[in-house]
């Protein structure tokens, strides 16, 4: 592929999901200008899915091949200096060059970075956050994420591993999460959970969960894809359930307001494009319970790159990174 | 008193507490060369504190003729930019121009900041956090307070409202805390909630609090100061509520760990001191319950100044703005 000034070119935004591939064309303005998407077979490992988003980038057409940089999101904790996949459980992988190898098979250089961290940085430069100061975004999918900009940068942390906002403790010894603790707002708002929780509570009282059953067609199918449907056609049941979300995704937002006095909140995610009434309830939780300089001061709302966040931030890692160092920089490190 | 370059000259530093002044002079390498303190009557107003910090000053004897400026510490939410005090719930004021009178009482630059963010400035120069590249504080006193290092950089948010770390939900729902909120981190640990779990603890099994009540004098006597004392001296009681408190301050520095990813996490403040085994049990948490890469990465300890990080910490705020933006920048900001 061409190497041009990163300043002009296309990169490439990936979305590795643990069921789907997304990619699109990013141009110097933060647009998408092609797009594709396909699933994956979860478990296949690195070398199906780097296939298939060669497939891909094949797919996007004979633009693709004006692209100057390439940039990954992924569910994993990763080493963006390496541009290696540390630990993704829901792909299961562990230890993945994933940058290199890409690199070597589109011949640009590759930034790799974990998604919610990704989606924030798209939001802030192309999105809800753009004109920030700063921002957090709260990303409640299957998981929960985050991600932070602080002054204007992508909070790392210590080992890169910040912004972990689904493993704030909401309720201290509460509901066991994925990760060793209890109490996790993942524990309580996430996908996983609104499912686990809508099937207990469905158990509990098999007469006013009848409605939900019925569309999810078994109380073990229920799933928070199920609960949102039901809650927007106007099921009672379900509707409470995706309320009690809202109070625990509130206090988990409440949380972060008192910690980080943000200029804006942004919540994305499937669960939130699912239920969008959690954006109004979280904004009244942060107005009524935040400290009042930092509740009067923050701006709440939804992305406005919903599940393209991920591409977007993605791309534009790349090609920021490239300005910042040069092609060189980039695929000297990621064919290490 | 004598204007010069401000990396070898003294600086001063005042902590204003609800009941005590605190000053201290700091030397160019971070050392308290000599200090003094004096009650002062909670809602006196700013006349009589300001009062109290002068005679304070000249008891520091002739070397604080050579103090170049001069920095306070206040438990309060501030404008540093304008010297102002905004609210200082426990000295109950409201927009106090404290910086501004100050520096024409003293004829130096004063520079004003929150009490928490000052300490936790104290322990990164010169104290637990030196050499690290970030650090959270947690200070755990009458309240709970906190600061954070992000980059070399204090972190300020949007309104200069950072660092709320008291007021992060740990119990959705749960206990009513002194703000807005419920639920808070600062309703469980703090040295005002410590004694009010103590005294309802107490009344609902006045066998068990026997020894708690006598040490105290009365069941309504029973304060947080009681509990560490008793705690200390083997009470049983009194060191199952201190151990309840460390499970609920664990479960706060985990959230914080998670969100952050710090490479220091320092605890420091009145309960801390009275109980000192709150750090061996909020590193156990951290180690237990964070995600793993941020777990391992993180030291936690206790700070190194004690209850003069606030001290060192507000002189060194006001050393570090003489020293980027002159002595007249902030003489001028502070006499606005």
């Amino acid at each position: 592929m061409a190497r041009s000034d990163p300043r002009h070119g296309l990169c490439l935004g990936i979305d590795i999901g643990a069921t789907k591939v997304l990619a699109g064309l990013v141009d110097s303005r933060g647009r998408i200008v092609a797009r594709s998407d396909r699933r994956v077979h979860q478990n296949e490992g690195p070398t199906h899915v780097i296939g298939a988003v060669l497939d891909e980038v094949r797919a996007l057409g004979p633009e693709a091949s004006r692209v100057v940089a390439a940039g990954v999101a992924v569910a994993a904790q990763v080493d963006p200096a390496r541009g290696t996949v540390l630990y993704a459980p829901n792909l299961r992988w562990r230890n993945v060059p994933l940058g290199p190898r890409l690199a070597r098979a589109l011949g640009v250089p590759v930034a790799v970075e974990n998604d919610a961290r990704a989606a924030t940085w798209g939001e802030w430069k192309h999105g809800a956050g753009r004109g920030r100061s700063d921002l957090i975004c709260m990303v409640v999918g299957t998981g929960v994420g985050g991600g932070l900009v602080v002054d204007g940068r992508l909070l790392g942390g210590a080992v890169h591993a910040a912004g972990e906002i689904g493993h704030m403790t909401v309720v201290a010894g509460g509901r066991k999460c994925s990760c060793p603790n209890r109490g996790c707002l993942e524990a309580y708002v996430s996908g996983w959970a609104i499912g686990q929780r809508a099937r207990e509570a469905a158990r509990a009282d098999p007469r006013a969960s009848a409605g939900l059953r019925a569309l999810a067609g078994s109380l073990a199918r229920i799933d928070a894809a199920a609960v949102t449907r039901a809650a927007r056609a106007g099921d009672r049941f379900s509707e409470q359930l995706m309320h009690a979300t809202g109070e625990w995704l509130g206090a988990g937002a409440v949380a972060l307001v008192n910690v980080l006095d943000p200029a804006h909140l942004v919540l994305g995610g499937g669960v939130v494009e699912g239920w969008p009434p959690l954006v109004a309830q979280v904004r009244r939780a942060v107005r009524s319970g935040a400290q009042p300089p930092a509740a009067r001061a923050v701006s709440v709302g939804r992305g406005k790159l919903g599940s393209l966040a991920q591409v977007v931030g993605a791309a534009w890692l790349a090609r920021d990174r490239v300005a910042a160092e040069g092609a060189n920089g980039i695929v000297e490190s990621a064919g290490a």
